[in-house]
């Protein structure tokens, strides 16, 4: 007669915390979705040995439209384990199911895990509380330009912004960081100059930082996804050092950043 | 000769992920630091245990003042674990290691864990995109105006502030929810009718999250650190489901707030 939320991290099945596990191995049931976020090296069948158990995945037809239905009714009979990629809640839409069971009386808990919102700044060097509000970039083609309106804010006030890109879930294909700057710059050409920073397979042995400015990003390739993208604001000397030592930075981008 | 940064999650040595856990056992120093949060059940013993090998606890002199130097040099001799509360970059200390790491051209990786920068979005229901700047509130005497502007610049946006409590490395102690609102009241009566949200012991069993205007949480008591506190900006229906069905929020303090 419960749920755990359980965090599954950022690369593969190792990015569970132990809490996580022991959970997931007490549970009747364990539930999992993979497509809120792209996990490049998690093995279901990896993942299932070090659990001791069958794991039933939900995709998101039967997580949003059907009200993740399995996992309430399985909640009504005994221990449930859901697992999630990231930080459970960072996907905001697990948190209409906890309200659920929240009406139903049933209890539940989060066990947090890794979250590419913490991580991009030990990726980066940039410091947490310098990101200002972060974004979403959609897969459909435009900007929307509420998005250029939060880039453009946090750029005034120095802040950093993070720039999630969209998952498309039915094929587990995520916009890509070159992708990414494309869309930028054609929606607004004066961004052409503006520094990013590009973040691949966060967390994986073949992660890859590199910065450069927009126009030049465009034509890069990071290889697999996820992908991610930074754009900096005001940056401190020890980010610039960051930026150089661990993104490949070159010293006339920094410069303007300072 | 090699250097692996590893969270330690939120509050206790079972935050450790798989990962961190596989690295640590076969690394052949393992050091940690235990002042840059505060992990309410972690015992050293235990992690001791599950580690299978002794741990150097470093303390913040050692760590800043002389730049972590027993890290640096046992990782020109071999493979070095260093532990840290959260994720490892959220504390900013620790990025200078990393860069006199590189400057001797010792490679370093980060293995991330659970931060309370995404895990206060599980604990409260908001959302993660709509935070803005997060600050830190300092022990010393009053507040500076600097925090009080970021977070009446995140409210005038709509947005959510993430105020962290400071620690005191030498004495353990954290500043108080209720110390926090005390703090921002006096100076700023007119913040008395924000509503805050006290987060304490966030990821533990006994974890608490309690909503009320700041001149109410003055007077709450959260019991033991960690706490941290966060000012809601607008809010949105499914936030305002979630602060009342896990936060305790009253209807009239959330009407304000839609």
């Amino acid at each position: 007669m419960s749920v755990a939320f359980i965090g599954l991290g950022l690369n593969d099945e190792r990015g569970l915390t132990i809490e996580g596990l022991e959970e997931a191995r007490r549970s009747s049931n364990v539930f999992a979705e993979f497509y809120t976020n792209i996990m490049p090296a998690l093995d279901r069948k990896k993942l299932e040995l070090l659990l001791g158990k069958k794991i039933v995945v939900l995709n998101r037809i039967q997580l949003e439209d059907e009200g993740g239905k399995q996992i309430v009714e399985a909640a009504e009979r005994g221990r449930v384990a859901f697992l999630v990629p990231g930080d459970p809640m960072i996907a905001t839409t697990h948190i209409s199911i906890r309200l659920e069971l929240a009406k139903k009386g049933i209890p539940s808990k989060i066990i947090h895990g890794p979250s590419i919102v913490s991580a991009v700044c030990g990726a980066t060097g940039l410091q947490s509380y310098k990101f200002g509000k972060s974004v979403t970039l959609p897969q459909e083609p435009g900007v929307p330009g509420s998005l250029l309106d939060t880039v453009r804010d946090n750029k005034t006030r120095g802040l950093h912004t993070l720039i999630l890109l969209d998952v498309r879930p039915e094929l587990s294909k995520q916009l890509t960081i070159g992708e990414a700057a494309t869309k930028l710059v054609v929606a607004d050409p004066g961004l052409r100059n503006w520094m990013g920073i590009g973040v691949a397979r966060i967390g994986s042995e073949d992660e890859l930082v590199g910065s450069a400015k927009l126009g030049k990003l465009q034509n890069q390739d990071f290889g697999r996804t996820p992908h991610s993208l930074v754009l900096p604001g005001r940056l401190h000397f020890m980010e610039v050092e960051s930026l150089r030592a661990f993104c490949g930075a070159e010293d006339e981008d920094l410069e303007a950043l300072k």
